[in-house]
């Protein structure tokens, strides 16, 4: 459809990611393309804005050379993470800084007609906001709560998401904003991406784990996330906690992560202990109100979840476990009760240097890993960047036909 | 030192690898290179025996088109697996296929010196027994029984290897054996890799665990080992066994999956129970005699590593787990009480396509596993197999310089 944009263009546009300023012999000398193709590249990508021209080199005499930088903010991407109760919505430019972000309030069991209608609304006013047309939106990244066949951006029999099984969601949004590359991913996932993209880049290894109603993972191995055979790594709810009681699980197993230390099992245990608590959020505000025995409540979580992730850490030996979702507001508590058993539980070698933080990305991380998974996705694919205004390789048609 | 290889060699083996028969203008065409380049190459290539003719294509009229094919035994590489008290090497063809192999007793505890002198010894007599020049190797595997820092080759603190931590192994094999890549690892990630390469190539996602006189695993995940942060990913060993007694462990932790189905473990338990057991050969020769309370002992370890297997399955999704060691060869009883526990307890999504099976390489799965990773690194720089016949690119001196 599009016309075939030439393949050094996308090896320079990688080469400038990074912000870097570089003049045209520097980017042929790296590439390892002639001065000349570097040329005529750089002329097509200024053309059409994807590079701007960033003043002159210093030189040791005679004119200094021009110097050229990625622009990001020639183009946007989006991220959505939709969870049980609410939508969010970001848009960043092709750095990844937010340029523009929404929080709304609406039920996943609503149906994927009546979310996506939404969502596409929400983000149609956010680009409309920032004054810019829908065509510079170049992909979206969605996260959705429950499992998902990546390949396909189709949800898989998810729990808590009637109607939406094996809904073609990269279509429907599609057919909602135009043509935009769509990329669908469980929502623990992308926070993982989120978080390591946002705060930690410099950590191949790191373990992202959302706790609120219930308890989940993301895995980052070798700076891509580890999606396993099916897609469902990283589900940790249903792990069985070591030394623990076996409580029943919905699941049918007993001692299950998710029956013990879920923001549902808390709040109910805290009902139970007389302290009436119905959700996360009424167990995270009673944590800040001052309560103790919901503080002691949260750190006992935390020590079951320490508990399970012991084993993770023994296992897959992350830099960092990354404590992210709603529990995670409730200050120190949770954080104490999972640093407590992981370091005395997991082996000297892997805890030795590891990491154990609440999340920096905070609530932001799901959207903002949905961004980043569309900029990755752009910049592998350089024609959604270069767009209609795509430039032909001499006898590239040929080649590709 | 050696000169440069022309790079499109390297393309042009990567093709000729899985074995088949391709002519000229095929692999010009799949290789995106021009006829004249690849009729160059193939000639060098021919010229240092990497590879072979094959007999004509068939042809609708005229001389039929010459066809080529790796000589997959043009070369060979070595993989050595050591443990505590043997080692074995094998020696196979670029494709993987054993052309010699020998198992000796002889203890780690010995130190480097000792121990390298004899592997290389074993390795230059299993070369000059099949009639090749020591210079036909082209990379030597090496898994050693501790963690050991993969980019340098040194084993880091291993428990079982006294005078080991920190020796250059690569250094020493290369002092002993001339100028040949060697790549060391974890003794658990190569029997890993080599399950991998040689029984279950079709799946991406695989974690294979031995049983012994400890616990340990190693993890396939996109095709690759998953070594973690400070490549100490995949020690089960001293993971909390869910719902097991407060076993103390030599680690100083309680519960740990070792003391309580490790070889040793089980051994010390049916000793006290008046079935004497020193070894993990001792308990899997008394199951094979047909002793119950042995294959009871065996199958309740199988529970527990279940147990902890089951939280691995939900963490790592992956399409199998593999059972080695030398307690899986106790027959059934192992991997029934793992199936047994890993069923109930993982996530169906985890489980529905999840195969448990016992180890198909067996106690080669080590040296199988260490010359593929030989082969997987001479084919990514392949100046490896070209030598001292290396053909030298047209400016590629400059190129490099």
């Amino acid at each position: 459809m599009a016309s075939v944009p030439a393949p050094e263009l996308g090896a320079v546009l990688q080469l400038l990611r990074d912000g870097r300023y570089r003049t045209r012999a520097e980017l042929a000398r790296t590439a390892g393309l002639s001065r000349s193709t570097i040329a005529a590249r750089i002329d097509e990508l200024l053309r059409i804005g994807l590079v701007a021209p960033v003043g002159g080199a210093e030189s040791t005499g005679g004119r200094p050379a021009a110097m050229f930088a990625l622009a990001p903010g020639s183009r946007v991407v989006a991220g959505v993470d939709l969870g049980a109760t609410h939508a969010r919505v970001a848009v960043t430019d092709l750095a990844g800084r937010e340029l523009a972000g929404e929080l709304e309030l609406l039920r996943i069991s609503d149906g994927p007609d009546v979310v996506l209608d939404h969502v596409a609304a929400l983000l149609t006013q956010l680009v409309a906001d920032l004054g810019r047309p829908l065509g510079d939106v170049v992909g979206v990244g969605v996260g959705l709560p429950g499992p998902v066949d990546h390949r396909t951006g189709r949800p898989t029999k998810p729990p808590i998401m009637p109607g939406w099984d094996g809904t073609d969601v990269v279509g429907a949004l599609r057919h909602r904003l135009g043509r935009v590359a769509v990329l669908v991913d469980n929502d623990v996932n992308l926070m993982a991406l989120g978080e390591h993209a946002t705060a930690l880049p410099e950590l191949d290894h790191l373990l992202y784990v959302k706790v609120a109603t219930g308890v989940g993972s993301g895995i980052v191995a070798d700076g891509r996330i580890h999606r396993g055979a099916q897609g469902s790594a990283g589900d940790l709810g249903h792990i069985a906690v070591p030394g623990a009681d076996a409580v029943p699980c919905t699941c049918g197993n007993t001692g299950c992560l998710e029956a013990i230390a879920g923001g549902a099992a808390v709040a109910a245990r805290l009902t139970e202990q007389g302290v009436p608590a119905r959700s996360t959020n009424d167990v995270v505000d009673l944590v800040r109100q001052g309560d103790l025995r919901a503080a002691a409540a949260v750190r006992e979580a935390g020590r079951s979840i320490g508990a399970v992730l012991a084993g993770c850490v023994s296992l897959l030996n992350p830099s960092a476990v990354v404590v992210g979702g709603s529990m995670s507001r409730a200050g120190e508590h949770l954080i104490a009760g999972i640093r407590e058993v992981v370091y005395s539980r997991s082996l000297p070698l892997a805890t030795q240097h590891l990491r154990v933080v609440t999340s920096i990305a905070g609530p932001r991380a799901g959207v903002l890993g949905g961004a980043h998974a569309a900029i990755e996705h752009a910049f592998a694919e350089p024609a959604l960047l270069v767009g209609d205004d795509a430039v032909t390789a001499p006898g590239s048609a040929a080649a590709t036909a």
